[in-house]
């Protein structure tokens, strides 16, 4: 973990800039961290790479930085998604904080036939990835969706990008990861129930589709979404 | 998630063979998921396979169960161990359970030199352990070790176990990957801060250890436990 404060502004940066903190990143940065002017902390904003940023005015309920120097460029992570079945509340999160941390560009939510949740609040998801990038050093944060029903998702889908879809139900011997193919990417974790065989065949049928097995014994949900994303990135991905 | 009560039971388990059920286990079959007589289940002991069991008598403090018939048989997953350092609590908790789904046979808390905490509960840690096998439908239950310094578990290493080492600073273009080699293996994740220099030194002249990479991003190490037993069980393991 990195010792300097690490903090997500949506603002733009630059040398110079000035950027105006609201009422709870005045109290993170001057109550919690106890920041005081001319004090340095790490600043990004998820387009223009990592900023050494000056405490130029400290209130307690408003402040001003001042961006000093860029620390690092703007890098994208690998173009993959992820696609979960929301589960209970704790585990939701983490499988959001997981795919902040594998480099995954966008996290959708989708409702399939066995998923319980009804609802989430993408806010408190997005707050969750903010976090993720602010303590893992990432300077891109990924967009987290508003749930979708899987259908919709699937009908609306760019052929060229591949999903990648965890079958539990595959053989024994089926390959556990595909062959590179250089395409953008998703991954699709169903809910703890599997998914309903309607859906596995539609899935299967698919021509931008992929079965992929987890091995033989069966994952949690959020266990499953980083062990699949790290096959992903092994093939197709940044960690080749 | 199987929709049967699913518990593990330290008991030798056979046809006809009698289980007396201690209170904790009789408040959880006949208070919690409210049980009676005649009710069936499923029970593992970690070494007989998987058992369909029956609910004989059901007190409010003590209980009988009877196996009535295999379900599966036993089986062991790959000789491969998870070394960690202890984290927060929540996250320790985590990567025991995500240890016990992806199939480590033994869990080996290490304290290094920037682990920060000194004591850790290994009766908690083997609860959750065998939560996780409850939960997931494994048939077996990794060992939980008390918490031992890193260079005495090195010191009698057996050679012949081959050491996968997280190493964030190695250069990119190392391959994520070592090739297969057949051997017993173990997966080492540092602590949040890291390995020390010394340490790493230590580790890289380790004849039996070998450096991994996951990726260009810094993972937590409950993240990182994952993606490395993933990456172990794609090579060394039965994910191939």
């Amino acid at each position: 973990m990195p010792s300097k404060v690490r903090l997500f502004l949506d603002h733009p940066l630059a040398e110079g800039q000035g950027v105006p903190l609201d009422a709870d990143q005045a109290h993170y940065l001057f109550g919690v961290m106890r920041l005081g002017p001319g004090a340095r902390l790490s600043v990004f904003n998820g387009r223009d790479g990592e900023w050494e940023a000056e405490v130029a005015d400290a209130g307690k309920r408003a402040g001003r930085l001042v961006a000093v120097a860029q620390t690092r460029p703007m890098a994208m992570p690998p173009d993959l998604w992820l696609l979960f079945a929301p589960i209970k509340k704790a585990r939701t999160d983490f499988i959001v904080e997981k795919a902040a941390e594998m480099g995954c560009r966008r996290i959708l939510p989708v409702q399939t036939e066995f998923t319980n949740s009804e609802r989430i609040r993408a806010d408190r998801l997005r707050a969750h990835a903010v976090e993720a990038a602010e303590q893992c050093g990432n300077v891109f944060v990924p967009e987290v969706e508003d749930l979708m029903r899987l259908p919709e998702v699937l009908a609306s889908w760019d052929p060229s990008r591949t999903l990648w879809f965890c079958d539990e139900t595959l053989a024994t011997g089926a390959a556990a990861t595909p062959d590179r193919t250089g395409a953008p990417g998703a991954v699709l974790i169903g809910p703890e129930g599997g998914f309903s065989d309607a859906e596995r065949a539609r899935l299967r049928a698919l021509p931008f589709a992929r079965s992929i097995r987890l091995g033989p014994r069966i994952l949690r949900a959020d266990t499953a979404a980083v062990a699949a994303l790290t096959l992903w990135q092994g093939v197709e991905g940044d960690w080749r």
